[in-house]
């Protein structure tokens, strides 16, 4: 499964005019070959040489899970208390000279090393990101059952959150929820009342009051890939205000779901859900665009906003996440992962679409 | 506080031949302003232009938590739907051509960019670095703080770990443990038997056996800092290996605190634990360094290895966390959180230095 995609990654050098490809993301490198590092200071990295061969890079101290990784690739060790990896690299990069990099996360000291050591860096993000961008089934699996585990927690969510209880209590709580069913990696992020009109709001020691929204966006981790939902609810029967948002913003789900389809660009999916937001100022304000590709990393480009004039494909898999945000009264978001389909949009989650009522 | 950080930047500049810095590491931008940010893929940045005028840039939609950081500095903000805002920063600039960059952290395509704008960039991460690595009474205080959490973790793990619990299910009680205290972060990595010579194993299903090792590495971020400390226990009574092994490594702990002082670098940290560790290769090997420098970020540079010739200075803090594996039996490792004091070294943390037998 893995070396297919090294293999699929070398179909690309020719027409790219590339002779190598060196990848450095925790999540590039999980998907060429199954290995998931602890990046920290030191150095790893995946070198994918026109005509299909390469090297795992990576320090000593991840001897066991390199050796346990599922890849066909070389496995080149370096002892990162004696050296930063690069002789490593150099040596495996060999006498390629046009080397793509993935300029959104190689760093200035190390791409100015490589060109020192003779390599023309040539950005590759792109290349890499047209592979992942189209998941195959097993990736699409690994998503929808990512969601399920999110799901579940909501479930235990809705059963115990009650009025009184703080964000940050709530927030670890369902963090724990998520990493007892096995979550490598959570984000829950869960806001109540006026604090939720805070798109990235940090939970803290406001507690849930009567007449609070509460936003609920999970996002976790499970197997290499990520799920990443949003659910609302209200403490007590809904404001007038939290019924009329939460109707924007369902209708603006809809129209962006069925907008995820082979034949639209990222803008048009934005502005599916813009239009029915932003023609309701009164309500509140549309803070950010439609959402994001998401896999082995839970923000993946490309982007659902307005500025992105990018093609779906068949196989991406995007959130989908309107929202509608008032400073006093807070915000109502809702957010599902979907797959674009041969037939159109498909939802790999299914937990209910409602303003529960706590 | 922030501000006078902002200040002794500024008053480095002219030396280092610079017209400006660009910081834009989470950790360094909490530093010189107070502001967390969520990076992501999103553009934040922090530029203090010689004179020491400047701005926090940063996403419109990071409006509220930008406008209550304790900076002086201007506040810029763009809109991450429309621009990725190098447009704001290069304005913010201005005149200034020889810009240092944190080499480490900028990207290939963002550094790109500044380089076509005209901006000479230069390394600047030690500049930045050597700021940060000298900590004020308010960070140590601050890390100290962590240390508490993190011990208070402990009292709650050794009192509830039992045989037959898993690795996941441990590291998940650990993480809630740190959170309901107001972690904002937590890293916990606590690992039984066998599994414990990996140096990043990652926790599994593998369940607490009688006669197992138990190393629990815990770091935890509280209000911007982190504490990271390990300790080790035993299922039942220790076996001789387990033993001798803690013997080594307590004695190896004590060589290396008390080579943690001004006058010594950072090797001479490393060789005092070495030295010791690496005298019994008959109970296992040293797979890494004494240790790493710990602040707003859980590892950051200086780090106590074999290459680094880097003087101590007065107000550092380091984790000192020697340790012997052996690939059948397992690990033991002993973690504390070390200021380099005017008088030698001071010990931030201190929960009990013991082989505990569960």
């Amino acid at each position: 499964m893995h070396d297919s995609r090294v293999q699929a990654l070398d179909g690309l050098l020719e027409e790219a005019g590339l002779d190598a490809v060196l990848a450095t993301k925790d999540a590039s490198i999980a998907y060429l070959t199954g290995f998931w590092g602890l990046q920290l200071e030191r150095f790893f990295g995946v070198v994918v040489r026109r005509g299909g061969d390469g090297a795992l890079i990576a320090p000593t101290l991840d001897r066991d899970s390199v050796e346990a990784a599922p890849t066909g690739l070389e496995k080149a060790l370096y002892d990162a208390a004696q050296t930063n990896g690069l002789a490593t690299l150099v040596e495996r990069l060999g006498d390629a000279r046009r080397v793509g990099v993935e300029e959104d996360h190689l760093n200035f000291a190390r791409a100015g090393a490589l060109t020192e050591a003779g390599y023309e860096l040539v950005p590759a993000t792109e290349l890499v990101m047209h592979l992942r961008a189209a998941k195959d089934a097993q990736e699409v699996e690994a998503v929808r059952r990512a969601c399920r585990q999110i799901e579940a927690a909501y479930d235990e969510l809705w059963a115990t959150l009650k009025v009184g209880d703080t964000e940050a209590e709530t927030n670890a709580r369902v963090a724990y929820m998520l990493a007892r069913r096995g979550a490598t990696h959570s984000e829950p992020h869960i806001l109540f009342g006026e604090h939720a009109a805070q798109g990235h709001g940090s939970p803290g020691e406001r507690e849930l009051r009567e007449g609070d929204v509460v936003v609920a966006d999970i996002a976790a981790q499970f197997d290499g890939y990520w799920g990443d939902l949003t659910r609302c609810a209200h403490a007590g029967p809904p404001t007038d205000w939290a019924r009329r948002a939460w109707d924007v913003v369902y209708e603006a789900y809809n129209a962006a779901v069925a907008a995820t389809r082979v034949g639209n660009t990222c803008r048009d999916v934005d502005a599916a859900q813009r239009a029915i937001v932003e023609a309701h100022p009164e309500i509140g304000a549309c803070l950010h665009g439609a959402g994001h590709a998401i896999g082995t990393e839970v923000h993946e480009p490309p982007y659902l906003i307005a500025s992105s004039d990018e093609p779906l494909r068949e196989g991406m898999i995007f959130t989908v996440e309107p929202g509608i945000y008032h400073s006093r009264r807070g915000g109502i978001r809702l957010e599902d992962d979907v797959l674009v389909g041969p037939e159109g949009p498909v939802l790999l989650s299914s937990h209910p679409l409602e303003l529960r009522e706590l």
